[in-house]
């Protein structure tokens, strides 16, 4: 199908690969199939700078027949698959170990058709989640889940990683926010009918079953999302909170009365406050003196004005109760935009604050202002000057840890790991709370999952996927 | 353990499965693992009266401990086991092929422990749905799954079949309410740590997969519960409505724009209202005149006098732009209760309708008027004379059917159920919408689930319970 020049790039590959690398090749064309040398310079690694091997093919097919056809023929001849979105992962879920070839839906974009009664959204795999956002808004509609990767991210890797975000509160994990999907197992067979219905208990949870599998169940090819009704109005407000026990008192009782729920319940402690506004002059501290727990508070809904005069009334009575000592409210949406740069300050990391250690780790609600402390008092204790930023989506019980000292040798990373990780699971935390397991969290998976739960997950691996095909070596520990 | 009297009651069973009992009643002893002879006349059919055979013995646990000692000596053995919560199923999943143990989760009842902060309740399989919404009133909060078997199902159930019911379009199913389970697989092993968050992206979603699987991949044990604020107010509406487009604009509108949200949009088509009201003479018509379609709409929230303001002003709006002919506001807790009680009216089937067959069937919200004509013209020119009631929850696509002649022959129902499930299969639908497969759905269960589907799962169960010992028979064809 192709001439000998092309083919002959793909020389250095030897053995069994070559050949289910020649028999890809000749079945789907050089379009589909590109060999080593046709994508010099091509990067393979996500967000988490995890290094990456070289892939030994490079397959980004049109359909899901295709998709079907690359399993088969890997099926066939033992080959390693990793499918690949848009490589913003924050675990390594998508590099290459050495051997496999490279699975890219960057063709299988675009949304096929949104069903505005049904409230429905068929996309590709490989349609980025800004995309997706904005055909939600086109057709009256909101699509929820957001990241601040949304621009380059696939609705494909956000299923694979069942991603979180910002929005969780309200409407949950990515998990919620989708009816069916299409996938292609190891075999090349195809699930999933592309379903749109709410109730459908016909048989075992599949589709959540391949959601969150990071790539390693199977290759989602499509997906019907739910879409939501979009909000008519935003209320948000920047409260300083005196304890602990406010903080969980102002989230249930901001869950009990605001009419429209709580959007966005961000939570930051002093220490990432005034570094970021420190380091980030842009950035504007909404309420003069210092608190211990800082909270964006945000309600979305569907009546602007009763809305509005409910959340000012609610505001008023957390401060005449001392639940919150002290309030900034958003009169317009650069007044919002504002509370949340400070919010989103983290992305600035890369400049302000290189060579940090992260962590996106979650807790019982209860239990994270104590987990807070524990880790800082444990990092503190042993690195007495190293910046420690804590901040997080707390009506989730989600905290993210960063951690870092300008001069520290590359060995203490593991070192303020074990501190974090240890804390996390004395408290039978989750070492991942929305980025997944992929690479990065291998080692410390078994902190968060018992033995029976890990051998349970490898049973159910070997079921669907026996020669180990898609995706090895990640999200499970050998 | 015990005297040989009471091990004398288990003669009548044989072989492998007289030797298993044995067994158990030693390492468990007479109060847990109780004979043939010892429960006489206590009936192991659901609300679906699937026959059932006599169990070989009956096991009555109260810790996971004895669940997993039960679960490791029937592996020990290949003894199977069906697990018993409420018996209120209607799908005949819990009833007995004959040689099963079964394994009544009845005294693993109660709570265990609510945690106001992180709005969670930890319970025991066993307990009955009505105990859990009680106590979660008591402290304060709401637990939305409802069901007209509230008082006898059990958690357990609940999860085992992915419940449904009437808040599904604001709540979820089940699966939404549930933060963990606890659960013991096949071998013995206890899987589930009972975790409190809602952000867990570590590995596969082993929760999502037992939950639903009808007992056939674990035994639950306990779960830890997701509880919801407390709706301030409920307002109720009873709507006329002249066509199908309109009840998909009168319910998008009211998604958009009623500021708590929809909590019940149950749509019933003229047969099915007005033959209940003409039987049930308590009942009332809440509108004069007759409409294409009725819809009881309902909407909870958290600021009575603002909700209760935005209601009626939606209603005016609705009116007014005739996407509702007619409608009745409910002004008092009787008029709702008066509304309810018609969309309640199943409830006195088995005095009204005797003979009757049921319908579970699910399909996309926009495909639902089709669906329910077709049906109806379908099973009108076979059955001329035939009853034929349809209502359903249709925000979440839910449709219920039920067709009865008073003279029909027993071989009439598998031609009604041609009719009905066809249609269901011809339109992308499912046929079991919330009721699960069971043993009663066995034979539809591939109009809804492609034969890649059906291996999937059958390689699941493989996986996860390799000798086939949990409720074999049930939810996959053989």
């Amino acid at each position: 199908m192709q001439d000998t020049e092309t083919r002959d790039a793909a020389a250095p590959i030897s053995g069994q690969s070559a050949r289910a690398v020649r028999t890809l090749h000749d079945a789907l064309g050089a379009d589909v199939v590109s060999l080593p040398g046709e994508f010099a310079g091509r990067k393979h690694a996500d967000w988490s700078r995890t290094p990456s091997a070289e892939p030994v093919a490079l397959i980004r097919p049109r359909t899901t027949d295709q998709v079907a056809t690359v399993m088969k023929i890997c099926h066939e001849y033992g080959q390693p698959v990793v499918t690949q979105g848009g490589l913003t992962g924050l675990a390594g879920g998508a590099c290459m170990l050495g051997g496999e070839v490279a699975l890219s839906m960057e063709r299988m974009s675009g949304i096929e058709s949104i069903d505005s009664v049904g409230a429905a959204m068929t996309v590709f795999a490989g349609t980025p989640l800004q995309t997706v956002q904005e055909a939600a808004d086109a057709a009256g509609f909101m699509f929820p889940l957001d990241l601040g990767a949304r621009g380059s991210c696939t609705i494909g890797g956000n299923l694979a990683t069942n991603a979180g975000g910002n929005r969780v509160i309200k409407y949950g994990m990515m998990r919620e926010q989708v009816l069916d999907v299409e996938a292609v197992l190891a075999d090349g067979s195809i699930v999933g009918g592309l379903r749109k219905m709410i109730k459908n208990n016909t048989g075992y949870d599949l589709r959540n079953l391949l959601i969150g599998s990071e790539g390693t169940l199977a290759v989602i090819t499509r997906a019907v999302l739910r879409l939501r009704p979009k909000p008519r109005a935003v209320c948000t407000a920047w409260c300083g909170v005196p304890d602990y026990d406010a903080v969980t008192t102002l989230l249930r009782a901001a869950q009990e009365r605001l009419p429209g729920g709580v959007s966005a319940f961000e939570v930051m402690w002093p220490g990432y406050h005034d570094f970021v506004l420190q380091r980030l002059p842009e950035l504007r501290a909404p309420l003069e003196g210092r608190h211990a727990y800082y909270v964006l508070l945000e309600s979305n809904g569907a009546d602007p004005e009763r809305q509005a005069a409910a959340f000012e009334e609610f505001l008023a009575d957390m401060l005449e109760t001392h639940v919150i000592a002290d309030a900034a409210l958003a009169t317009s949406e650069s007044d919002a935009a504002a509370f949340w740069a400070i919010r989103d300050a983290p992305g600035e990391y890369p400049r302000l604050i290189p060579g940090r250690v992260s962590f996106d780790v979650s807790f019982s609600i209860v239990d994270v202002g104590e987990a807070a402390r524990r880790c800082e008092a444990r990092l503190r204790e042993r690195w007495p000057n190293a910046t420690i930023l804590i901040y997080g989506h707390l009506g989730d019980g989600n905290l993210h840890i960063v951690v870092q000292e300008p001069d520290w040798p590359p060995t203490t990373a593991p070192e303020v790991q074990e501190v974090v990780y240890g804390v996390t699971g004395e408290m039978g935390g989750s070492v991942s709370a929305e980025h997944g397991i992929g690479l990065k969290k291998l080692k410390v998976l078994a902190l968060s999952r018992s033995p029976a739960e890990l051998a349970a997950m490898r049973a159910v691996k070997a079921a669907l996927d026996p020669l180990n095909l898609l995706n090895p070596g990640k999200l499970l520990p050998p």
